[in-house]
């Protein structure tokens, strides 16, 4: 029998299955310089130990993101390996900061199942949760991703479609313990703009554009060890093409957001998110934010924004999300709903 | 008189020289973050630091080819600057693991000589002993390279050929402090597969591929102080293609080999190894196992594959060594016999 | 209002203006290996925690350069975004090692203005300052950019021109505490030259090249925290390139003079340096030095070598820098006057 990894099919989910995902992996200061390089990143809580023990974290955290794509990557092989699309996620919450030291392992429970309609394919439903070295969860998520049938002719499961909420509810957001926003030092982090300066519906283009290369996208998908082979292999797509793992573009324009947004400081959940259209090197992408909604939290000084961050191949200074018909506008290639900690 | 390095052309090597090999190098845990960018590896021991931990070590090493590439690297200026090819490796042994904060620098006592017959050339053997900065032996090997005579008509040294073994023997290999895989966690590891499971003479295909661009394997190269000119710089090939150093693909097809083989989790020797054909930028590289040899060994739980690694330019399904001539295969890049350590 | 940072234009900025610039960093042991993948670096303190011990440092510092970049990097929002030109550096110097945890944050003060005569934009002189976590001062340095204005028919400013040193006085470097090369190891660093073996007036091909990548240029521009535009986006410049960051060039031909400056292991202090053309990806960089001038210091067994360091595009065996009209030679990319600290 073959000893490598053939992924699951459709019919070998079954609601109620729980998935422990290989490979642990530790965070190290080696994934903070990376990241660093691999995206325009400045915000001032992990670029600055300083800045993060000023706001009250006992421990320099790294950017919520690279725990994701680490903790998501562990999914991979055992979720997506055979999936069709990424078809989106729901009620991502970060529990806790990650921190260098930190060993990430991921596990997943099938929390759905629909076959579709031409018998081929299926969508899975899976909440997965990426837990610490001290079994402490630190960041949990919901994702369904449509996965072909290993052999059409196999019955449809019963369909379960799971009740996700859309949008996570302000008071159920988690504050990073001893976060204190009262002495913010709106200097260092780069922007005067506080939680009452932004209002619902504002948009704003983040100006800057970046160029993607394949080494750059390869190297930032390996670091999170995801497998998917058509990041990696052009021989794996009829055009050639090396198709852009959509974390990296999530990365990309959450570091180029920088600009307009430098003290949305702390990623606390994501609400949803849809990769819109594929992303190959040579594309320039850009981004653009809208304030979706406010909420205020216990945390001294800390307010929440709800935002859309959206990335476009080519600027769009017009930050128009769909065309007249209620279809993705051109050039759209990401809409993420999250919620950002910002001081007040 | 020139300040810059000349290298060492055939006739200034002899039989018992010494060479202290310059720019010893600490390995941090920035080396193992940029091997899990540069290489598609999820070996579970050098990825979490829990997992090396259970498995009964003192601090988490990084992997052994990060060690092997420093301390070759160091070899380059001295040895192999004006070698027209390498030829071969043999008794590559891994005394103990290599940790963040190690310091390695190499030494190579010359063993052998031989010229060529056309006078123009030379094969020099050398053992290499890198050492850390407690003077313990790290890692020690043979190689021997073909390297240019500066002055074609300075006299032949005696020829001098080392008895080198073909294969380390299992009772030979050194096995890490403490190793010990009694409890080991096989769905942490990513495959069920034991000791047992494997057989000699079984081949893997290890399915994925991954296609080269210049960036990595130039940030590869430089992280192990690897100043070969060919590796670097367009125009010092008539082609304007950089040649991808060895190790490069070495460490592409180790990672590679994680689909089949995610339990081949230590390398304890290299037995031998031929670089067969060159790799360039653009080339999509896959690999293929075969089992060689197993041994147990004397830590709980831990057993040896010898296993042979082959790394392919393209897929080749037939998992094919060699053509009805007895000549390497169309498309080999790679033919690696190694020891590794595996649960029982 | 746009939340987006504009950038000054040249009438924004008075004499005598201090800016605090934003987003203090963190150095990591990871800037420390993404250094060495980036450049073919191997001078023995960076690269040695043992070595650097020996050399008398408390801590194991990183390349100067890094430092520098960081804290350069932190002015460009405010200084340069909308430059037309870098037009020099002056009076860098290195006041103590940057060491792994070290958090970097810089400020400037506006030292002399003076518009253009074409009335369209004007010269900015600044003196910026990176000040540890401490407060401690760990580099400063001059420069001066010409900036555009934004409106043409703003009225010019009183012109202040600073009077800026053209060298460092060889008494004005800052030595780093417990810095010790009386039991220096030349076998390990590389090389045996000392400082009694070079002479004013010499001159030193460094032979070896290196063709950059974008890939590779991004990731250290980004790396720096380096945010102007035109070195990440393909849309920026009319003829599609990225313009590669003259920090990256500099590291470069700094690396590459490893070979035949092996010895000259910690830059002490910059003089002054002009970018004199730009560079882009597929350009092959070469680098040659000049001994400008020597001096003794007050650490035991340590000498400081004034050099001039130039980056050709394509070698230059002639080591020409200027052409019979006093012009730079074609080819030259940067020509940069520091002290670097060596071996007696």
């Amino acid at each position: 029998m073959s000893k490598t990894n053939p992924g699951n099919f459709f019919e070998d989910f079954t609601v109620g299955q729980v998935i422990e995902h290989a490979t642990p992996r530790t965070i190290t200061e080696g994934d903070r310089a990376l990241y660093g390089a691999l995206y325009p990143t400045r915000f001032a809580v992990p670029s600055s130990a300083a800045f993060a023990a000023a706001s009250g974290l006992a421990v320099h955290p790294v950017e919520e993101l690279i725990g994701f794509h680490v903790a998501f990557g562990k999914t991979v092989p055992d979720i997506s390996l055979n999936a069709v699309a990424n078809l989106g996620y729901a009620e991502c919450r970060f529990h806790r900061p990650v921190v260098p030291g930190d060993t990430l392992r991921t596990s997943s429970e099938v929390i759905g199942l629909k076959q579709n309609s031409n018998g081929k394919s299926g969508v899975v439903y899976v909440r997965s949760t990426a837990t610490n070295q001290r079994g402490e969860v630190a960041i949990d998520w919901c994702r369904w991703v449509m996965v072909h049938k290993r052999d059409p002719e196999a019955p449809a499961p019963d369909a379960v479609l799971p009740e996700l909420a859309k949008v996570v509810a302000a008071d159920d957001l988690v504050l990073p313990e001893g976060l204190d926003f009262s002495a913010y030092d709106f200097g260092a982090a780069g922007e005067p703009h506080r939680y009452d300066d932004y209002a619902v519906g504002e948009k704003i283009d983040h100006v800057d554009g970046v160029t993607f290369t394949d080494a750059e996208h390869m190297l930032a998908t390996r670091l999170w060890q995801n497998t998917a082979k058509v990041h990696f292999n052009t021989e794996a797509r009829p055009d050639g093409n090396r198709l852009i793992y959509g974390g990296h573009v999530i990365s990309m324009a959450r570091a180029l957001s920088f600009n307009g947004l430098a003290n949305a400081q702390l990623i606390a959940a994501i609400n949803g998110g849809s990769h819109v259209a594929p992303a190959f090197a040579g594309d320039t992408v850009y981004a653009w934010s809208e304030v979706l909604d406010k909420a205020e939290t216990p945390a001294p000084g800390v307010g929440a924004l709800r935002l859309r961050l959206v990335a476009t191949k080519g600027r769009d200074e017009s930050m128009t999300l769909r065309n007249a018909e209620g279809k993705y506008a051109d050039g759209v290639l990401l809409d993420l709903d999250y919620w950002a900690l910002v001081p007040r």
